[in-house]
């Protein structure tokens, strides 16, 4: 009898099934299951006592402006701290030019709702971050993907890619999610001059670059931007950039910021005011109590070595147990590694063999907008500890074993 | 020369010029503003205290899962606590029913998100909640208005609106913002059969029901429904409910819920992650440890007491302060007030001439999605201090008198 008006209502909700990861993760939420499939930080470098002694301080100085609602741009402090920081790593700005957002993923939602029309390209990396695609195909977004090597996106492949003239491009800069791959400093310049020829901006999404463990940090893309812009005081270049604080601090705050030309913020603004008025003032007077005493960079320093520890000891445990024609990458940072299996393996259709062992990745093929990867698969090494790394690796090698015996 | 991009992308953003309200409210932002034009809560009744303590144990007890990524869905200890206290209402719910939101505004967003395409009508109540004017116009929805009484939208001419087959009707039933008014039962009634023969869902959004000064309650449409549809365990009819903790604990935290069918909720959840993953996890484990033990039941004892002394304040001096032919409601609960001038007084035109006697409202225009309106204008008695009231009614007074004097 009733809500028949429910099943009428085709829309957009067609297009958002529930995600292959999605229902593949509820398998693995048993307790005895060693999951590499999900994306969680280590529980372990939650700064809990810095929260408590912060939640106690906001409440006892601020409480009724901390639980009043707030400007749509976010707490004024803490877009000046981004600024701080902005500037120490070379690039002016302004609180005009940054916005706080509930997580990146409300970035990526509100750059939807501003910038895409149904039908719209946007240029991606292929493999990319699939949460861009959820929050994005919403709109009506069609995609442009190009592929990547060891060095991140194949910038001689963007120039055919704008011929479609897509709305934007969007990259990972830094130990990218899902494939760990940093891109190089010279195809980020590519990539800018490219943006400013064709008029097209450049959407950078960075919630790992302060996870690097080796190697030496590469300018962000909007920084070089801003030198090729002369280094105004107010960043009016090509880029929009997206950090977070779910990876330097802790994800249940669901605190992140964008860093963008102040016309662009201006209209994200009045977007946000539509889609949730603002982000929580109490977690961003709490945020900002917690880091505006440089306790972020100290803290990062424990992030990376505890990562570091759990991405060499999951290296090693690959070295060990995998087949000799699995390859995967070797992540400077950041919280994933990606490995290829043999091209007639499917990821997918063996999952319920890895799944029996107890033990998850995420099938890589969700990651490629435009089809592709059937043989790949994405691994992280933050959540677990080091023993249950090992042993979900050598569980995940003696499967892998099996399966290119069987389909050999 | 940089960003020539930025100018080319017409898209929706045009469609979201900043509003009136927001470009007003920047002229009554000083100090020695009194400002009416608002809607936020009084701030003496944060439970600051009650907020700290639960920080305290959520972190000491559960830090390191209350600052972890949470369920879309919600913290399931909240979604329980939601259907207890819907139980105690008289509507059966599972937690499959609900969701929780970041503020009710962005459950605004989230039906818009999944229900609307390009020119599909709403039906609305003229006037109506300028949020969801905001949060749906984005994607691309008309209206169709239905005018208001003092009991609240006119149902007899809701039939013939029913014509051009709206996608939802949505309606504020307790203290509506902007008007103050509250739909009689025989009206929700009335929706109720009207949505179940023309098979149009309702959305009913129900901030303020529980600050009732005055008068008995009136049940909730979705509660009118389950009985409707003979209350079964899990609610499947045709009523989206939206609430909120913004007005009975604190705005700040931006937490609400949605409570409705099943496949609905699935839905909303699925747009959610593309949209912002999830709400905090670490406000939601504070709002549970707040309210788990019943705490806002007593709370909002206090929240009615002041807030009706407020609008007594407000009642009184408009009796004695205001012209002969200022007409204006009488809100048996909630935060606003609802005032109309003589036909030929524009309260946008006027606006200047009250802001230079430092006081401030909302002109009423803006509330009214198909025009009209220009005569009236919203009045809120939550946030200043009787004393305040007082003041601010009597420059508003004056500068009416002055008006009427020079315009009649």
């Amino acid at each position: 009898m009733s809500i028949a008006w429910e099943k009428r209502y085709a829309s957009r909700t067609q297009k958002q099934t529930s995600s292959a990861i999605r229902e593949l993760l509820k398998l693995t939420e048993r307790p005895d299951v060693i999951s590499f499939a999900g994306g969680l930080p280590a529980p372990e470098v939650f700064p809990v006592r810095q929260v408590q002694e912060a939640c106690e301080k906001v409440l006892k100085e601020n409480g009724s402006r901390a639980l009043q609602y707030g400007p749509t741009e976010g707490y004024l402090p803490l877009r000046e701290l981004i600024c701080q920081d902005a500037a120490q790593n070379g690039l002016k700005i302004t609180p005009d030019n940054v916005l706080i957002t509930s997580g990146s993923q409300q970035a990526l939602d509100l750059l939807g709702k501003i910038f895409i029309n149904r039908g719209d390209h946007i240029l991606v990396e292929s493999p990319t971050y699939l949460g861009a695609l959820q929050a994005w195909s919403v709109y009506g977004a069609e995609y442009v993907a190009v592929p990547s090597d060891a060095d991140g996106i194949q910038t001689d492949y963007v120039q055919e890619a704008l011929r479609v003239s897509p709305k934007m491009m969007y990259i990972l800069p830094n130990f990218q999610n899902p494939t760990g791959v940093t891109i190089s400093r010279d195809r980020r310049v590519k990539i800018l001059e490219l943006a400013e020829q064709f008029g097209v901006p450049v959407i950078e999404d960075d919630p790992y670059g302060q996870l690097r463990f080796e190697g030496v940090d590469i300018p962000s893309t909007i920084k070089l931007d801003g030198d090729r812009c002369g280094n105004p005081e107010e960043y009016n270049g090509n880029v929009i950039y997206l950090s977070t604080y779910s990876k330097i601090l802790a994800p249940g705050l669901r605190l992140a910021w964008v860093i963008a030309p102040a016309q662009v913020i201006r209209k994200m603004v009045i977007a946000k005011q539509g889609a949730d008025l603002h982000t929580p003032s109490f977690t961003q007077y709490v945020a900002y109590e917690v880091a505006r005493d440089g306790f972020i960079n100290r803290h990062v320093e424990l992030i990376r070595r505890i990562y570091r520890e759990r991405r060499d000891v999951m290296l090693d445990s690959m070295e060990e147990h995998m087949p000799g024609n699995v390859h995967w990458t070797h992540p400077q940072g950041g919280l994933f590694l990606w490995a290829s299996l043999p091209e007639h393996i499917n990821t997918t259709t063996i999952f319920p063999q890895v799944a029996a062992e107890k033990v998850a990745y995420v099938p890589g093929d969700s990651f490629f907008p435009c089809g592709g990867g059937e043989n790949t698969l994405r691994l992280n090494f933050s959540n677990a500890s080091p023993e249950k790394i090992n042993e979900g690796i050598a569980r995940l090698g003696k499967v892998f074993k099996k399966v290119l015996l069987q389909q050999s």
